[in-house]
């Protein structure tokens, strides 16, 4: 990109054609440089089959560009019209309990199916051949947020699909598919792929498979995967100056793979979902994590543009001025595009509440005045800002293949996302540079890494780990790490298995506790748990045991390990038989940012985030008041604040909601 | 009605023939004058095709009258025997997971198929002429609760109807159906009324359109009047002296057009459903307003006979002289006739202990006492209650349409009937003549209107209003009214669109607080609330106004007008831009009341109700004592009370769960 | 049997076939006497039809014979295979929405389907036939927890079935049935059985016909046993030396008739299903008293091996000590047999967490030193044991007929079934010897009879209660008891009908209350309570009385008798007309046990169990502390503890988690 993004997502076909050019107008004034449009507009750019008609959207980029306003366009596949819908009820997505989907809300139509397929390519090249000359396009969204509303479908195209899919992964071999599922247990074998049935989890009668599960999830994740990369082939062939991405994130893709066929992800950001006290934050916080693990730049095409409402709910309103604190938090983790949804409130359909920056009313009011300011802003500093990447020196492994795996067998245990958002919020709060690393991708540059239960473990994952490890990185392993293979088995081996020699230890028993208060003491810390592993030091120091309040003679536990620590090559491997709560991880991340030399980069109240994105040339510290009163900070790198000019000389004195960018 | 009606519900079919004459001789001692018979009884008067069979209710018929008591019949088309099901089995009513009904239960039968709709007039011809001559049949109520179950279907039938609905409610144009409906949301436009499917709330991908909720609210409404129609048609047909009936009340049913093919309307009362605390008389007084909105004039054919239980529920056993109690209560509100649900308690079948007057063992016991009491006195005070009409001086507006457009997008905000029910109790704790008053029927005799959440607004309700103030009502309308076209669309205008011009304001913004403590204050009001509305006085009077405790300078609606008053014309019109509760309507209704000059009709303690009926030479004052303990009530009108021949100062003491009528 | 059992549940089939010799080798090393496999193996003993393959297991009963260990069988048709379900769609069960089950779990085809019962019957005489003269295996189990997920099938072998069922039970009377179900109410009268459709609970518009549910649960029940019934005969004609059980036990089949078909029933207990503090020993003993009183002996074919858990949750880990703890537990209420699931924990499958006595690494850890502490133990006391039956000297009747006649129309009063469990941990704490005897069995030997809310009653079931009385027993009734006949029609003579003579009252009201506080008084007694039943005595003495704390005079119940005693023959008979609660059930019953002259087998703290067995000439008296902590125990009989061959003069002090078995 050659300058920040800011924007709308703009919907001419709600209004009158003839309203266009005045919001261009009033656009402008608040410094929009960019829109996104016609991701539910399929009917009307195809009223009937093949019958395209891109008028409105051609009028549309043509107005907004004379106002120096770009377009960002996007495939309309979440709304198939309901000609097409009516030709083939067959095409729609089958629920769990074997009933199709009606026509009447988005999502309705099975990406897995065939034939629509065939119509996705179809309406993807239509659309692109029409705006292929327009330089005022400039980029492309695939669909929009595929798979929030739902990603299971049971539809014969997706039993085909699954059993085509499975076919593959084990090599047209059922004997590997067998192995790979256990199914010798409950005597489920299969003879060949075309016995093979989408399990449904909670509608059998008993609990499913669980390997079955996790590779339906796979395939789930996959499936999608290839839906999308149709799309952007044909794009990328009719024009390859475009930028393609889409709109996540959601909980049923692996987004780093699903982000190898995009220019960049981008993510969806509604923090009023959260809530709106001061330690809410940690909520858009993890959102834009989960993003910036799989592309590292990104953008946000849709930011809150008010308080958002569906049928049965409405969201609490922002208070004046969060709505541009919450944009700059997610500048701050490294979007490089920010729109907000939407320019105008819907005076009709099922988000007749989700607010727009304006009024059903189309009268300019605080949130108007609020986005104009946000806009006069990155127009100031946006320069400053692209060709910055996010600081991290404390890295959250993440892993959607690890969440899934632990997804179908939970237990009711901690989930790992769970965990990273705990050890998320702690890190922020603690105002070091914390962000999730996908445990995929590259761990240089880190000097603390923490992977909460990793239960699944390859030798290419512990050989990784132990690099990190043997060349001075501190690293942090959680409970149930290293259990299983990659088809969710336990391990035969001792736990953590593959883990075992860069944790210098193994684990013997493990076991949830009840009424029993029990403790983990030791090291300075007293942290009560009620899941307990008990850890044999092979090589590793003893740093806590395992104390029970009453009773201790008749508990397996007591005295045993909880958490040790392995000086492994240059660096130091811990372990920790258990799950941290909010007091245990406040005093637990304290103690390995030391060990790992970790500093904060500044100081303030709990709920003030202080985040640095940095080039070769440059550092910005965005310091984020999430707090309504005003608030110090101290201990900032010295510069200037380039919203206001002011200079910084390390201290700072911040509004309620406020936001500072300091330069340095 | 030339006589009071009271009686009980008499199910002759469940006992031996040979009892029918010892019941009519016990019903004659305890002075019954009418019962209900044959509600569910279609396959004992019909036990296969055309073979008729009305001999059982002829001779019940014939054996009450003997003892001087008439007979209300009842087409028996809630319960369509197993031979028709079993001919037509897609005559079942199908749910939302497209599984049909089966057999064994009541309206399994859709009142929409066309098939079945012909063996509803069939029966109900046959059975209209078999009692055509017969004089002690009075009248017949249609059907049994229709709704009170299930009102949604899925089936062909219902889906081709509102079809047909649609198409005629929007004169055959599919581009009038995509306007209303705003199609253009989610590309979701129809190119004809055949691919129009009913929309299935949480049963599709996402939140469903809002305007086809509502109309398909409205198609159930409408059908099922029609439903009853055609056995109307066939009744007043077959012979013109009788009157007719049907026993509501219950949520999908626009009960105020329904009502208009009736003679007049009749609701089922079960106080015990809300309770046997003091308190808990107003689900009771609000089910009986809310039939009493619909044609003044209504019966009871189904008050409560004991504690109800229907398989995995009890109520709890109302004490003694309670039920008489409730009784009064619902003739206080304007029954002329009063029924008791049932006759004896059934041995078998879903409703073993949905409790009789009689008890499974058919002895006499307290239940039988209360109710030949109430018989005495109903006898001797009947007459002076027929002709008179329930005093009401304060309207609450009431409207199914407004319930059903806040209903299908309801933001979890305080629904309409919810406020109904608030503001009754509010007011009739206040002893002042409250009741409902259909928004389609006259403000005539008010001095006080309360409009709760008319989000749907046009001319015509608006001048209504508007007239009713200019002449000197005074008006209350709460917040969202005023905020959407009848098609459920946000209006273009700034609310409260066409009642701006009556308020003399318009609303700027609108939201949810959460954590956050907020107050109306002014006007000598202090209100906790948790929604706001920014209101503008353009003409109005400012009186009360937005506090925020903490931090109020970041808040948007701090210090803005939350309660307005209008002058207009001779009257006032107030706007409360939140909604209520129990302690705020306290106190909002008593200066309401000051304002309208409302006077009491007495005074007691809180939930001691004072209800007023008159008729042009006479008042009957009911004063009606919820509480286990004895009351003092004062300020009455002077009389006498006609259940006990005493005269009444105006100072009254009222034992347990007493009753006193004074007629003045 | 001529030992006493002691094993585990073993999978070859989970494991490498070589390590069947080290698996033999290491349960000797345990005492392991007996195994139980193959009731999941279906597909692995026969990949394809007709293709059998027994070789693995013949390997593994010879392996273990080899090392002293007997192998118990069982037929596999819990797991039908995928090649019979791919072939026959149409034998899955289908649910209450007509879904049909997918393969891929366990119970997923109808035992009900014709097609489905000659598979049964074919792997059933296959497989016996291929172990017919191994005398290594000494007995089968049927399947496997037959109805444990679901019991439910919808399908049209169902429909069928019942109504097969239906026509047998009413004499091919249809008139019969009409009368049975009370078909005159709603109408529902049927013209011949081929129009009975198995009634859907909750997915009908209206509650379903009650005496309709409680049919299809008896048919559920008979159908089951029809199914195993076929097996059973199988087997015998194959080795009419073998003994057949099968492992329940769960709440949808009426063990009683069904154990007829077997040599003794058995159950799985999991005592962790209910938790790990001292009082949860409750949910234990009663599931083995629910064994217990349909065959006396019996045996546990899974008793825990540590904590389970499927998929979505885990056990709390029972401490040292508490494994064994449960088994003595089991062995106390009488079994005769016990093996722990399972020999190893499996590495995959949706029970990877269900722990086995080895965990996934196959290393012996805790649990397998105590589970060999158990089986030296058990092989030092097995004989003294085998022999002896627990003394039951109060019997708390059990019937599932009136658990069901109950449950379909519950009215959300305590079930039976919970009151059992109440009075059954009520007694234990008072040490008594107190079990459960099923209603259709002999009440020779009982001092006190318990009849909790034996709401059906016919001339039977009153006469032998009338006998027992008149004997000299003393006898409890609880509320509701006598209101029903067969038909679970309300009874058409005041209740409670044919128990009044021996109760000498009648119950002329019942109700509940709500808010209004209420005591029964008298006696000793004050008890508070929501359900009243308002007593008459004819021939009973009044002993309580209800009060009502507030209000009293505008209560019916108020001053009524609520618990009565009658003099009958040499017997007492006591009424209550009420449910118990903890604090009231250990009043009334040390009250009763007083006057019935039952004594405690000892003292001790409260949840220290003390249970009985004995033959002619011992007795074997256990004591089980539930305590993390020693506890003293007295009164107890002199002998000699046989754990420790240490004499007890009648005083124990006995450790955390302790079990002493006293011989005298």
């Amino acid at each position: 990109m050659n300058h920040f993004l800011f924007g709308a997502c703009y919907y001419p076909e709600h209004w009158d054609r003839s309203w266009i050019q005045a919001d261009a107008a009033l656009m402008a004034q608040a410094h929009v440089n960019v829109v996104r449009m016609a991701e539910f507009a399929w009917t009307l750019m195809e009223p009937a089959r093949d019958a395209f008609d891109f008028g409105l959207f051609k009028e549309a980029v043509a107005s907004l560009k004379a106002q120096g306003i770009d377009s960002i366009l996007c495939t309309p596949t979440a709304t198939p019209p309901r000609w097409l819908t009516a030709e083939h009820p067959e095409w729609m997505r089958v629920d769990i309990n074997d009933v199709p989907f009606t026509h009447g809300t988005r999502q309705h139509c099975c990406t897995n199916n065939p034939g629509f397929r065939a119509e996705s390519r179809r309406i993807t090249r239509a659309m692109a051949e029409a705006f292929k000359a327009d330089a005022a396009v400039i980029g492309w969204q695939t669909d929009n947020e595929l798979y929030c509303h739902v990603e299971e479908c049971y539809c014969e195209s997706c039993q085909v699909g699954f059993r085509e899919w499975l076919a593959l992964r084990y090599d047209q071999s059922i004997e590997k598919l067998n192995h790979a599922w256990g199914t010798l247990f409950w005597s489920q074998q299969y003879d060949d792929f075309d016995q093979v049935v989408i399990p449904k989890k909670w509608r059998q009668p008993a609990p499913c498979n669980p390997s079955a599960l996790l590779d339906f999830r796979r395939f789930l994740s996959d499936s999608v995967t290839a839906f999308q990369r149709e799309q952007v082939e044909i794009l990328r062939e009719v024009n390859p100056d475009w930028w393609i991405t889409h709109n996540g994130v959601f909980y049923n893709i692996d987004y780093y793979k699903f982000a190898e066929d995009l220019d960049f992800l981008a993510v969806d950001v509604y923090p009023a979902f959260w809530g709106t006290k001061p330690e809410d934050f940690i909520g858009g916080s993890q959102l834009n994590e989960r993003c910036r693990q799989a592309t590292g730049t990104y953008i946000v095409p849709e930011q809150c543009g008010g308080p958002g409402g569906q049928i049965d709910f409405l969201q609490p309103t922002p208070e004046p001025g969060r709505m541009r604190l919450w944009a700059y938090q997610s500048i701050a983790h490294g979007a490089d595009g920010m729109l907000h949804f939407r320019w105008r409130t819907c005076r009709y359909g099922a988000e007749i509440h989700w607010h727009g920056i304006l009024d059903h009313d189309n009268v300019p009011r605080r949130r108007f005045e609020e986005f104009a300011q946000e806009g006069a802003e990155l127009k100031k500093i946006g320069a400053d800002i692209l060709g910055t990447t996010k600081r991290v020196e404390v890295g959250i492994s993440h892993s959607y293949e690890q969440d899934h795996a632990q997804g179908v067998l939970s237990f009711s245990r901690p989930q790992p996302d769970a965990q990273r958002e705990l050890l998320l919020g702690t890190l922020m709060r603690q105002k070091v540079a914390v962000g999730y690393v996908n445990e995929a991708d590259s761990y240089a540059g880190l000097k603390l890494l923490i992977v909460p239960s990793a239960i699944v473990m390859d030798a290419e994952r512990a050989e990784k780990i132990e690099a990190f490890v043997s060349q001075g990185g501190v690293l942090l392993v959680t409970a149930t790490s290293g259990q299983r293979d990659v088809n969710n088995h336990a391990i035969e081996q001792t736990p953590p298995g593959l883990l075992s020699r860069v944790l210098g230890i193994t684990v013997e028993e493990f076991g949830k506790t009840e009424h029993r208060r029990m403790q983990l003491q030791g090291a300075g810390l007293e942290m009560d748990a009620n899941y307990y592993e008990i850890i044999q030091c092979t090589d590793a120091e003893p740093l806590a045991h395992w104390h029970f309040e009453q009773n201790p003679q008749t508990e397996a536990a007591e005295g045993c390990v909880g958490l040790s620590c392995n000086e492994f090559g240059a660096g130091k491997a811990y372990y920790l038989g258990t799950f941290l709560n909010e007091a245990s991880a406040m005093e637990l991340m304290q103690r390995l940012c030391d060990v790992a030399d970790v500093q904060p980069l500044g100081r303030s109240d709990t709920n003030v985030c202080i985040i640095e994105r940095y080039a070769a040339d440059r550092r910005l510290t965005f310091v984020l008041n999430n707090y309504p009163e005003p608030k110090e900070v101290t201990a900032l790198a010295c510069g200037q604040n380039i919203l206001t000019d002011q200079s910084c000389d390390g201290t700072l004195q911040i509004e309620p909601f406020g936001v500072a960018v300091i330069r340095s």
